[in-house]
Formats: structure tokens, sequence, C-alpha cells
């Protein structure tokens, strides 16, 4: 079996890396998640994208939304409001810990890469889960009135605001992780995951260097769509897309990742934008991608596993 | 009504504390608290005598322990725990969001006056309650075998080790904070609440300058026991006395107030030690000094002030 490279967001993504993680043992299978959603919520440092797939590889994911941790309840953000601070952002008891844990390592001095190490090692995780960068990158949605951080834009407004352009600060002067690249090297394929095409994947192909390091990658990249029947699994990546301009649709993905992968896995529901998604350079597979229950998760992830090895 | 200011430790200068509250209006009292006990867990700034102050002014006292928050919840401890973290120091879902928000504030460069307003403010307490200190001074115990930080042998260790020496390091080099200084020139009335005075008053004492102020003070000064019957009320307080050779008694809480306070209230189980407190230079009031139900708080507060006023 071949060792695979995983580029993820947050809960599509988590999806297929769960699935992935089921079958691959952990030698064969590293994780490289976006940061660039990472922000300061109550001077604890949160990684939404991190800690969904985290959790995800540990079983704790809450099955109703995807993220935050099964069974979580909310009395300390309910006594921060008390306290008088804003609380938009839904921050578990559970899931407290990781932030307040992870908060305290990077204040040791310690980067990001190695928190997480930490925070994957005690909750008995294996596979590799590895930051796309230690240095800041941050999503800023410019709206038509003004720019927002992203967990405002996404979680605070959920959406609401029309977007004209995403920007990522930071992004030319971020290195990517010495994991990151030490796995791009090491990997016999990539698997983008079905994960925002706007904000969630592009954090991590515009480090310096990574589009280059993709583009000449010897080993089968194969992108899965996050988007069927031209609405977004979950989340707003169709709407984004429509507010950009772009297709929103499968094909409208693809070529976001054109000249970055070989296969390009869609639903039986888009089967019609085959030849399009072809004429970009990429074999189209097509299957069902919905990944609702663990078994749906595992089965797209053996599918996606079948196509390396083929 | 004279103004007044109260110094305290813990639980049980929180409970006089409390009922001076109920009888005096916020512009008539102020209380300082012992920060020798501060530590930081899990990276966030923990102030057990603030906390425990705080949370009886506010109402929010667990009735049981008498420290932390009524009905608090483990949830986020829990979580800390699975991620491999010392739990030893029981921190509440509700109680977190404190120490959540006293950090933030601390890391933002503000002073723990500052962080200890912030929060007094949000929870509705209009009484004044004042860090002895905003410069860091904790409380080691040394013991028969080694030294200890002061949770780590009050709470882990549940005062087990015998005691030889206490020392305050970095009180020679902390400032009594502003208000504090303030409040004693503004006072009328000084009142040292019945907390231990091996571990919580001395700390207060013996900031630079404090003793000469309190000697010099030109108001009455009252000093409650936290000792009846030769047992603390609650906490370790006999036994250190004990183990540093000290009389574990009414009369041995007394000879540390020599010279900083007038009138000295005891318990009626210990009347029979008036005659030696009077030879200490104080007068000596005796009364049912034990707090249980706020009535009794309350009864034993307006006591105090009808000593003052009288």
């Amino acid at each position: 079996m071949h060792k695979v490279l995983a580029l993820a967001g947050g809960v599509g993504g988590a999806k297929l890396v769960f699935g992935l993680s089921k079958i691959l043992e952990p030698p064969k299978l590293s994780v490289v998640v976006n940061t660039a959603d990472d922000t300061v919520f109550h001077g604890l440092y949160v990684s939404p994208d991190l800690d969904t797939v985290m959790y995800a590889l540990s079983g704790l994911t809450n099955k109703t939304t995807g993220w935050g941790i099964e069974g979580d309840t909310f009395k300390t953000l309910s006594a921060l409001e008390r306290l008088g601070e804003e609380t938009w952002f839904k921050l578990g008891d559970l899931d407290f810990a990781t932030h307040i844990k992870r908060t305290s390592i990077l204040n040791s001095g310690k980067s990001l890469s190695h928190a997480t190490n930490e925070l994957v090692k005690s909750l008995g995780i294996l596979h590799d889960l590895i930051p796309m960068s230690d240095d800041p990158v941050r999503t800023i949605a410019i709206t038509e009135t003004k720019e927002l951080e992203f967990q405002d834009y996404f979680v605070r407004q959920k959406c609401n605001p029309i977007i004209k352009k995403i920007r990522f600060d930071g992004i030319r002067k971020a290195k990517p992780t010495k994991q990151f690249i030490k796995n791009i090297s090491e990997s016999e394929a990539i698997i983008i995951c079905p994960s925002n095409p706007i904000v969630s994947i592009p954090p991590i192909l515009e480090l310096p260097g990574i589009k280059k390091l993709i583009s000449n990658f010897k080993g089968k990249r194969i992108a899965v769509s996050p988007i069927v029947g031209r609405q977004a699994i979950k989340g707003p990546a169709a709407k984004m897309m429509r507010e950009l301009k772009e297709d929103a649709s499968a094909t409208g993905v693809a070529k976001h990742y054109k000249g970055l992968c070989d296969l390009f896995i869609i639903d039986t529901a888009d089967s019609s934008e085959a030849e399009a998604i072809e004429k970009l350079g990429m074999e189209v597979h097509i299957t069902s991608i919905i990944m609702n229950s663990s078994q749906e998760k595992i089965n797209l992830a053996r599918e996606v596993i079948n196509l390396i090895d083929s």
C-alpha cells in the first residue's frame, strides 16, 4: 500500500481523513491541515480545522455537527458570557481543554506543529497530523462593505455578507512546516480532500513553494469534489464561488486544481460534468461521494485508495 | 457609618466579607486580598483567594465548599486529564471562565488590579476588591523533606507534609497596590478577617511599608480569630501553627497581630484566653464567631461594625 498525504480543511476533509485512517496504517497516512482559519478567542489559540480533523481521528467528533466533541456542554462559555465576553464562537467545555493546552504550549515558545503533536499523542492518535505552517496565515473575507476576519464572516455573520475577494494575510512570508515538505517528498500519492476550494485548500497550496512541489509530484494526485449538484455538501463553498463569479460546480472546483491533480472524483449526480473536467487535463472518477455514516466515509476512502493502487 | 478596609485570605475571610458587604454600602467597604497563593495552572493565572472573595461578593459561592462556584461541573478538567495534564487542582467549568478572562487581560499587559477590577465589574460587584500587590509574591512551604509551592502543599499534598518554615518569595520587591495604600489612608477602620495567620494575612502585612502604615493607623483595628477551641474553623492554620512551634490558639493568632490590632474578637469557647490576649495590648470581644449560614455571617459582620462605630 502506498504512502499517502492528505490535504484537508474542516468537516468535509475530516470525514475522508476518518475513512482513510481506518484503512491506512499510521505510517502510510499523513494529513496536512489548513491553519488560515485559526484565531484567538478569550486569549486562547483556536485552530478549527486542526481540531476538527484531530477529533475525527480520535473518534471524539460530534456526530451531529461534524465539528466539536460529542456530548460537549457549554458551561465555561456561559460563564464567559456572564463575565461580559463575546461568545458567538461556540467553544464547548471539553473543547476548551484543547485550546487551553495548545495555548499553554505555544506560550512556552513551542511551535504549532509541536503543540499539535503533543495534543495528538495525548489523544492516542498515531497518524501524523500536521499544520500547513507554523507561521500565521489569516483568511480575510473582503465583503461588499468591509473586511472581516474569517471566523467573524463564517461563524458570527453566518456567511451572510456577499464576498468580493478572499485574501490570505501573511501567506507570502509563511513557511510550510518541515513535516509538510518532508511528507510531500516521502509520499507516493496526494489526496486533496473534499474541502472548501476557496478558503480551505488554497491557503495550503499557496504557501511558498507548495504549488511547484505538487506540480512536479511524481505520484498520483487525486482530488474529491466538495460540491454535489452545484451545492456544497456542507458550508459556504458554493455560495462563495458564485459571489466570486466562479462556476459553482464540481468543474468549478476542478479548475482550482488544474495542473495539481491527475484524477478528480465527482458524484454520480454530476456525471454530466465529466467531459468538462477531463478538458482540464484530469481523469474523472464517478461514484457516490456523500459521506454521512462512518461506513460511507470508509467506503469512499477505500475507493480513493484503490484508485491510487491501480 | 465608617469606611472600612478588610484584609482577607480565602474561605474564612470571604465569609466575613460577605457579611460586611450586606451591611456596608460599596463606598464604605474595600477588601484587600492575599495573592501569595496565586499560581498558574494549564497556562492560566489562578488567584484562589481573590476568586473566593469575589464569588462570595457576587453570591456565586459553592455553599458546600466555601470556594468555587455553586453548581459547577468539571468537564474541561476531565478533558485536560484525557490530554495528559495534571488535574489535582479542581478547577470547575464555570470557574475556568474567570481564569481564562483574567489570563487574557494579564497577557495583554494589564495589571492584576486591572484584571480583578474588570472581573468584579462584569459580575456586578460594586465593592472594591483589591489584590494586595500586582507583583508576584509566592508562598513556599518548607517541609521536612523539601520546598513546596503553596498549592502543591495545600491541595495536592492536602497539607500532610510537616512544615518547618514558610517563606514568601518576592515579598521584599513587591509593592502594595496603589488602591491598597489609598484605602489605608482613606479608611476609618481596618478589619483583619478570620483568615490563616501563617499564610493568608502575613503576606499582606509583610509587604514593604504595610506594617508601619497599620501600626500608625489612627482608626480602630479589629481582628477576628480564625481559631476556635484550638482548632482552625477551616483549613490547616492550627496544624501549621503547631508544626511551627506556635501556640495553636486564639492567643497564638493574636500574637501575630500585636501592635497592629486594637480589638481581638474570639469565640465564647475561648473566653478563658481573654486575659492572655489583653496582655498583648488588645481589647478582647467575646461572641460566637462560627459563620455557617448567611445569617451568621451577617450577624458577626454587624457586631464588628457596631464595635467600630461604638
